[in-house]
């Protein structure tokens, strides 16, 4: 029932093209004591094979998810590669983060009840060694984190359950996306949040 | 019958991501004396569970579909989320609203006939207190407004049937994306309507 | 069959959002002696009943459509109102059109075998007055036009048959889209056929 | 079999607008020795009978496949108009190509294992003598190559399988999106890789 609602949400993003080239990650829990979880081992082109389940996952970018599920409490994390976090993570990647504030849509975000809500969304540098990538998530999280950005890389958001994760990316996307199109039309000079 | 068409615009809206991360409403009037609507609980991910009928719907901002069903004399009510009409309420907002005027698709919205119709849109503050909004809004529509923005919130419009306010949705969100592309080419200069 | 082939002529161009809000109209000859065509009453949501045949149609622009007919021999005439011929309507419309050269896509017009081929794209001023338009548009039409650009309107195109048309349409609104970013990644100023 | 994927990546291409206008060519190699190729006669529009047999194919197109199978040892090569790819071969043209480096979708290339990989996609002049053309392909591309553009008119890659190729291509339209939009968020001023 995991696995058909992680391919139901990839099908989603890949209609959306977040996860060209079967690129992304999308991950659930399946069992907390002892931990079990579920993962695609490609965003793209999703189907029943497309979900493995274990303790340790085949793909690279796995440890990353077992450690949002630790630190987090996840129930569910989705990794994605839209062209807007791309663009953004770069945009913003000097300044550690992006502060997003003053948009309705934060209200899709777990816990947030109004537009003033102000959140910082990390941009970490992207790294292939992943032991030392997924410390530098452990140490970044913070309790009330929704996300984070890999530079040049992607998204990586999470929540109770696979909805909520998935309910999450959409929402970050769409903040992202409105983000850069509002500084596109100040000349990429500043941008007030 | 009317909680199939939301459904159905439900469905267009969400496959163009103008309700990602189950965001914007979608009403319909059911029966006027008494007064009863059908509104929708999350405009993505609709489903025949997603329409819920009641003289007060669940929905915090059901409050302002009712108060445009009354001083409008509407028969559907639509809030969308998208990108432009985003980026456009931050563009236009501290002017108050965005006059639209010599594009043919305004004669997609009821009663204009020709592409020299000058349409205001307002741009109202977002707000959290429905009450308080709700009078805003009642205060500002004219007999001749087919839609407004609120800021870095949505769209709201409405019609006669859920037809018609779907194709005010369709219309509306063309004419600020046209007009948000040709800002662009202009550096973000000023706009001629 | 006509009628199904502009039933699915339609419904690609709703996907790609150049009939939004009911907008648009298509054609195709029925008979030639004496003429009869068919047309729809609205590019989108087109279904069976979307498509009337008849000497004269139902919708005002019918008038154009039989104008195109008669005086380049067509098949079938297809009319969209996209974001991008909207937009480029509007940049190049004091200069009367826009010369389109040097683009492979150039091939996928009716008779054009080259991409060094110069495509001239006439943008005529938008009128609600339909006899006078349908003037305006006869006395421009050269024999070499693949297409026009109304202003702030849309655009026209037509072929043999509908499939014809059909790829005129994408032909030409793929070489606007492209013009139009091509522009824009050089601020807006001079642009290089 | 081969002809199948081949039309299930028309179709994806379709649904993304790369192939409008029934454009672009798509081909795979049904036997090695005596060489015999499968080619759609054009990417949109694909069906089972869009797909014809032989050593020499009807597209004037395929002594570029050809030649491609040939040189890279490739199994599949994908063709493909898109708007990005028209848009950056003409920003890069005059450079004779495009540095690509520091995104992690780069490793959905073809033996790429980090996002500090640099991957060179070269931009040639379009040309429509074909034997002219396929000597300059010839000589360009090396054993690292993965793709390339035309200038003005699209892209060429490959793999050893039809899936490796699609993979391929909605990678490479990935990263041209991406850098044409840092591009645009820069003034079209310099752009680092």
């Amino acid at each position: 029932m995991v696995a058909d609602q992680l391919i139901k949400a990839g099908r989603r993003f890949d209609a959306r093209g977040w996860v060209l080239g079967t690129s992304g990650n999308l991950s659930a829990v399946v069992r907390r004591d002892p931990l079990r979880m579920a993962i695609t081992r490609s965003g793209t082109h999703i189907d029943e094979n497309g979900a493995a389940s274990g303790g340790v996952a085949a793909s690279a970018e796995a440890l990353l998810h077992l450690t949002i599920v630790r630190t987090r409490n996840a129930g569910a994390v989705l990794h994605t590669h839209s062209i807007w976090s791309t663009v953004l993570s770069e945009r913003f990647g000097d300044r550690g983060g992006i502060e997003i504030g003053g948009y309705e849509m934060l209200k899709g975000l777990a816990g947030v009840t109004t537009h003033e809500h102000r959140e910082w969304l990390p941009v970490l540098a992207n790294d292939q060694n992943m032991p030392r990538l997924a410390a530098v998530v452990e140490k970044t999280l913070r309790p009330d984190s929704h996300g984070f950005l890999l530079r040049r890389h992607g998204l990586y958001t999470w929540g109770a359950t696979v909805a909520d994760a998935a309910r999450h990316v959409e929402i970050l996307e769409f903040l992202l996306e409105s983000i850069g199109r509002e500084q596109e039309s100040q000349g990429g000079g500043a941008w007030r949040t």
